[in-house]
């Protein structure tokens, strides 16, 4: 902060003591505050939307990374085996590759162009609208403290003529750029507001369809590996049956003295 | 460790640096360490497995997650507006949270049942493995010191025939330790390997199950939802015209003075 910009501080933070010790007359702001209120809540939302937003795609990326790690390591274990086992490991592999491939081309492109970009570059306007706010704060202290000071010269009795019309002076050019910031900002953050639907809007629709079409790819591509499965499995699982097997295989396992070995 | 471990274990530093120099035979190990480094793999293979699987969940959680948290932030956004936005937005803040509850009841309570404890039950061997293999490395240079010593003993003309009588009966017994172990591992070794594929399959097969239950589930509620947009919205998308509704939305607010109020 320069020498100038320190002063300006000091003077208004003297302003502030001074309005709540009711020394200085502070200006009636309450429309303002509540347009202000309004503004913060959809800056709020807009940088929690846009966080969450990259979240959702992180997570699609590693739904897609993780499974095809999962591919890799199981056709692995499989590989070795040439029975239906590494048949369908290896159906699973090619399904979630493609899947992976698809991700990449249609979902996690898109999805950046439509989604967050857009939210991010309504983002970008906050800090901005937030300067401008508090440009219009700092002006409204100078001119409370400027109307204040004429104030208190027009009812001395003895004020000099030059001082008082330098003081009104003062007081009107502080009022004067205040009420232009302050105009702008009650004309626009409404508008700024009213935006926000209908520039949301196709990015929450293409959001929509490209987690839809996240869905429906993993349908088609993973039903596709279903089928090297016996039917009968599906009813085996319900049983239980699935359970007993992996339970049998458990007991094989425990039943090898290597575990007993090391004692 | 132990005073005597601590002498066992110098001792075997001492055998292995004389079968370094060429001073102590060493049992030709070739046919074992095929099959240890066989079960190094499998031991490399379910562990990252293990992992992978873990994260797949956790990235499945995670997509249910965020979409709930940016149907939440949307919801607010629109919530104002009573129009179609208002509409849609609700519908698709009811489809990811029936679609989160989903998620928590058919997914990720038997995703963990059925892969992720069967595969950490069979991880959880491979300590009791290695704790075997690590002892039976042991056991050869005790047995490789023994015969050595023995053998020294009875190339020499004025052997104490008691002395050789007692280095022959500590190589007799070193060499049944080895071999007992030994012989369980070279037995057991290739069992556990082919364990493997019965073991893994149900759990596997279940997992492609429900990686597929969660793509339809996606797929249904998330079609449901877009129902609730125009049908001319895809080819909209398609030809670039919701690119123009968002890019003439960033330029209304772009020429909102606000932007330039704080300089």
């Amino acid at each position: 902060m320069s020498w100038a910009g320190l002063k300006k501080a000091a003077s208004r933070a003297g302003t502030q003591f001074s309005q709540k010790i009711g020394q200085v007359e502070r200006t009636d702001d309450s429309a303002f505050t509540h347009e202000a209120a309004r503004y913060k809540e959809l800056e709020k939302n807009g940088n929690a939307l846009h966080k969450e937003a990259k979240a959702y795609l992180d997570a699609v990326r590693s739904v897609s990374a993780s499974s095809t790690r999962i591919a890799t390591t199981i056709d692995m274990f499989f590989g070795t085996d040439s029975g239906e086992q590494a048949i369908s490991a290896n159906a699973y592999k090619r399904a979630v590759e493609e899947l992976e491939g698809d991700i990449a081309r249609t979902i996690d492109a898109p999805y950046r162009a439509t989604v967050l970009e857009p939210i991010g570059k309504m983002c970008a306007h906050f800090p901005e609208v937030n300067n401008a706010i508090a440009k219009r704060q700092k002006k409204l202290l100078d001119y409370d403290a400027a109307r204040s000071k004429s104030k208190k010269l027009g009812e001395k009795a003895n004020a000099d003529p030059i001082t008082l019309r330098a003081a009104e002076t003062e007081e009107e050019q502080a009022r004067e750029i205040f009420q232009a910031l302050d105009g702008h900002l009650r004309e626009e953050l409404p508008q700024l507001l009213d935006l926000r639907v209908p520039y949301l809007e196709p990015s929450f629709e293409c959001m929509i369809r490209l987690q839809s079409h996240f869905a429906t790819d993993g349908y088609n591509k993973l039903g596709g590996v279903q089928r090297y499965f016996a039917d009968g499995v599906r009813e085996d699982y319900a049983s239980g049956a699935l359970d007993a097997q992996v339970e049998g295989a458990l007991q094989e396992m425990r039943e090898l003295s290597i575990c007993g070995l090391s004692a």
